[in-house]
């Protein structure tokens, strides 16, 4: 359905990061990583943001397992593009192939946000994407929230988390992922991204209110159509892109 | 179905408002915008109140995209009832068109608020009115809360916050706005009223309140009926006009 | 289903109220009704409690529409079972001659609660009585939790809130009111009481709670078939009653 | 389904567990009990944890129906693994012989957690077994969590809590208590256990976010299919057993 309508041409992200050294880098990393559970979308340590320099090729990540009201700065995590850790001495969160992989194929970003906010999941686990049903979702995303397919039992076996980098990569194929920055791994549950942590984070919060939103209009009205085409577009372009006039002139 | 009931007079609301200075009119609508978030009505930046000095034909409303933490009350701007900008150097909220025809159309308003509240959206993008399911809903709305019709391409396309306006106030052809406080923009959210912004914050409330224990009624049973009419009038009338025996005489 | 389970008799609940000045009644009665908001069972002004001295024949009651943050001992209104206002100055709540039918029906209440708790509203609204699905149920509630019939336009036009206690009542023909200690009212909601205001605010706690866990639970299972009467009357047994093994002995 | 996955290796617990004084038993016993309602999980108080020294065979556990808010060191009973009270004047939980049963029976628990947590009751009052319909679930059990058949009258009437026990254990004839930390007590509720009382409280957290997820994933889609069984194997083990790459090595 987002293939359908026209583009609204959105600003170059790249101008919008300085380069960082490494400490600012894990700063912005790490009070990413503590907003998450104070927004609610994080239970126990089910959730992990990286904050990327894409002028350095690095981004910053997570340890694995470490809990919220432990982790410190020099927790965090420093790789390359390449998967080299460059600083840093725990092990990288399990999850870091998959955002490896997204900054290597979406451009322009600045963040990788993964929860298991538990409306989103609820979408994974049922195997529907998020239709947009009103203007909450339109302000948000050009369209449905895509569901990736399912991995097979030797994408698993491999490299599991790069693999699932992978299938998010191809389920974007007619996407534009700036226009519609989130997605729902099958079985699993939701990543979204954007220009910076403040931004990827916001994402994330606003598709567990959509997603919850949904849940309780489809117990509703199971056959609930999608937003009107006209309203999605006229929402979406009214916050981004040149056309817009929501907030305040720069 | 409101429509069948006997009307029980409303007093005339002018009267309890006396005019304000500007200043006093923003002090207002600043507070009555940081009592959403505080009710739980507001995700992120989802809502705006604003407040009205009907004697003056001027209102106060949010400025757009301000964050509740920030906003303070010179970013309060304020209109006259025509559209122009008296006060204030911020945008105001990309919704001011919709308030303004409602402060146009609808007699005695003070107080016009909008949020995208969880359980009244799913109404709005479930397509259903809110049916008046019990004497909660009877003690604010004399009757089920109305959904606009779907608008049209040509009316999102033009001015589309003023059209909004218009499919609310087409929808109270029938209906008293005074005696139905409140309406769900289909595939948006809810708009709420009232003499005074404290007044309309609570019914914004009561709304969502109301939506929830609707949706959870319908979860267990799909065709519970309305309550009866007879129940409806006495809840009504029992909290409103000159037979209120419901709290403290003045 | 509550009329074929074995009784296990219960201790005479009069002997466990002392007599008590005014005074101590109207602190009794603000400290229950303080209590209301702080559970969440509350939502604006939608509750109250009342309690009794059944020895003077006396209750005291939250007055109409005074929201909870504003409320003061010295609002709190006394009036005898016949209904006569002998202390305070302010309107009691609109629902105290409900509240006075059943201390008047019901032997050795000592409070009354009454809620829009919203699951428990749900069931009222859905038109459903609460079935006892439950061990958690079955702590409190020695069987189903009842629902009244429909109110008739003359019932409404009349005494009306008199006229609620009335078809209470009428409902419990059959039933012990000690061993199913609450109601609810069709369209409406909740009632429940017991030989303490502390208990009676706890059982509209265990209430909201079970149907909550209820509604959870015909989501899952429309079909779920209620606890076997031999868990029901074990439960509830060994809880309540001389054979009683829950708890500290006194 | 969970016999069918292939083992991966659990390392022994019993050596996780130093030998404690009582007074430590104790201590430890009283911090995960109320560690619980800090959760969210448990209402009124509706919980309790036993603590156990398998190496002494003892186990220290909550006294019967004393409040959260109460609960002190000195009240918290311990036992030894035939039954007999050894320390503290309380009776202790009512659900003791429950407790018992299960030290007995599952070899290397060092804790033991029973809550009415809302969604994990639905399950339970629903009568279905909780489903594993994403990684979350994986993450945690390998396989769904069990449900308990029905127990008879004979049964209840009986020794009612130890028979508890006996259909638990029943119900896990051919699954691993290690592999799958969970039951639902068909009626009742939920029971979780693990190696230490930190990690039994994890479980019954993670328990309720889990079922929570499975509702709402049920109702978007009621065939929802669980997750593929080599997504549930790569999970389970990326986290437990020597092949584990999940968190920091120790």
């Amino acid at each position: 359905m987002a293939s359908k309508v026209e583009p609204c041409p959105l600003p170059p992200v790249s101008c919008l990061l300085s380069p960082m050294p490494y400490t600012a880098l894990k700063e912005a990393c790490l009070a990413a990583n503590l907003d998450l559970p104070k927004t609610g979308l994080v239970d126990l340590t089910f959730g992990n943001v990286s904050v990327a320099d894409p002028a350095r090729r690095v981004f910053a990540i997570k340890p694995s397992g470490v809990s919220y009201a432990e982790l410190r700065s020099s927790h965090i995590v420093v790789l390359d593009y390449e998967g080299n850790q460059i600083e840093g001495e725990l092990r990288p969160s399990s999850d870091t192939p998959t955002h490896r992989h997204l900054y290597l194929n979406f451009a322009g970003l600045g963040a990788v946000v993964h929860t298991h906010s538990r409306s989103a999941v609820a979408f994974a686990q049922a195997g529907r994407e998020l239709p947009c049903l009103g203007t909450t979702h339109c302000d948000y995303f050009k369209g449905p929230v895509p569901l990736t397919r399912a991995m097979t039992a030797a994408e698993v076996a491999r490299e599991y988390e790069w693999e699932t980098g992978k299938v998010i990569v191809e389920r974007f194929a007619d996407l534009n992922p700036l226009e519609v920055p989130a997605v729902l791994v099958r079985n699993h549950g939701p990543f979204t991204w954007g220009a910076s942590a403040a931004k990827a984070v916001e994402t994330a919060l606003a598709l567990e209110i959509i997603a919850d939103m949904a849940i309780k209009s489809l117990a509703l009205n199971p056959a609930a159509p999608p937003a009107p085409e006209h309203l999605l577009a006229k929402h979406f372009c009214r916050k981004h892109g040149p056309g817009a006039y929501y907030g305040q002139s720069a």
